[in-house]
């Protein structure tokens, strides 16, 4: 069991669900919590967006993209059946790669699309620059992962049943809109199949070990934690960056050069 | 830091060591303390088991086995640099492989050992039979990496350095004594590569990032702890199956057929 329920929202589900109702359950989580609606998202692909918001969209999202391999590399640790391990361990390598060159894992490419939008490539990686109020939800992230059970914290990467479709339509919208960055999109390219390949195996475990309402309301709950999240670090990138546009006062924050 | 000193033997070091006397210093840890002079080993070796205690000491020694890479990856969830990842996801790959046949891991290889050795697979793989004293040991193993510094948690694996020299002498003493074990023996023949290996880049971890007499301390602890923690898991088989030869009295505890 979670240690917190932070903004509960899942109630205990009255009956268990069949494998099609959890599914469609988790749909209306997304359709209703998932970041493809926030009004950053929306604004970044409606083209809306200056190169410096777009600069601090990229570097602040990197420590999200950096610690996605901890926190598999976490969830990995608190599995005991082999065929789970190896299974997952694909996240670990589509992150990490296995060297920099043709084999450039996600976290490579994420530094490629830093590079076309004219970041510093060791600037990006040293996190010096990132709003506090995303280093807050990328953390919870972990803490999540950490301090829950194995399903709760596989739950919590369901949001890639979502993620194909925002992707895809990022992808247009990137290109059409911010033609600057056409040599990092590597990143969005890889996740096009990864993400639904994850997203299946995921849910399949989810819908197998959640055996009692309980055990589902958690499962939706952790999808719930995880779209908060994901939201949150968007609340804080559009608060500082551009609506009032009011920044932090801390003197390594990211400042465009002209926005 | 670590939580706990326990037992503790290492002082702090007077002066920073060299890497080469940072190495010597490892290397008389591992000739007073590594488990390659226990009183198990050492009949083991020269053939005074019965086939019952031979059985105990495969199954209890699985549960280490099954805990290798699960501490692995919590190793790999403590470091945020990605060449650092790459290198340690190894280790899980060659005990978690990549399926159970030609890809077998280590896990697997042990499990095929403990099958040569007349026991059952699922049996082995339910731990149901491990003698308490093991899983404690064990435990505080998984506890260790996960309550220390990642350089403790790399350097705890330094008796590896030891590790290809005792699995050299094993083979042929097994091969010579129990014969019975012949078809099980690939477990050991993979890791006479793979422990110099992986001991080369632990101790190369190791020598640079220890660069206080303080750290190069916590690196000679660490593996004091380690040797202390293999050397416990055959203290409680001893114990429990040749002299004096008392069993617990948890009903699920290994009896061996005749011995």
């Amino acid at each position: 069991m979670g240690r917190t329920r932070d903004n509960a929202v899942a109630q205990t589900e009255p009956v268990l669900l069949s494998k099609t109702e959890l599914r469609q359950r988790l749909q209306q989580v997304g359709e209703a919590m998932y970041h493809h609606q926030h009004p950053f998202h929306i604004r970044m692909h409606a083209g809306q967006l200056t190169r410096g918001q777009m600069q601090a969209w990229v570097l602040n999202r990197f420590y999200y993209q950096s610690r996605i391999p901890i926190k598999d590399a976490i969830i990995l640790s608190k599995s005991e059946d082999v065929a789970f391990r190896r299974a997952w361990r694909k996240r670990i390598v589509d992150h990490d790669g296995d060297h920099d060159g043709d084999g450039a894992g996600g976290i490579e490419k994420w530094l490629q699309l830093a590079e076309a939008a004219g970041l510093d490539r060791d600037y990006v990686i040293s996190t010096q620059a990132i709003l506090p109020g995303v280093r807050y939800a990328v953390d919870a992230y972990i803490d999540l992962v950490t301090h829950n059970t194995l399903l709760e914290a596989v739950s919590s990467s369901l949001t890639e049943l979502f993620a194909g479709q925002l992707i895809a339509l990022r992808m247009d919208a990137l290109a059409k809109h911010y033609p600057w960055l056409q040599n990092g999109l590597a990143y969005f390219q890889g996740r096009l199949t990864q993400a639904p390949e994850d997203a299946a195996f995921a849910f399949d475990y989810a819908a197998e070990h959640a055996v009692t309402p309980q055990l589902q309301s958690l499962v939706i709950h952790s999808l719930e934690r995880k779209c908060a999240l994901l939201w949150a670090q968007l609340d804080a990138l559009h608060y500082c960056y551009v609506e009032p546009g009011s920044l932090p006062p801390q003197p390594n924050i990211f400042r465009p050069e002209s926005s």
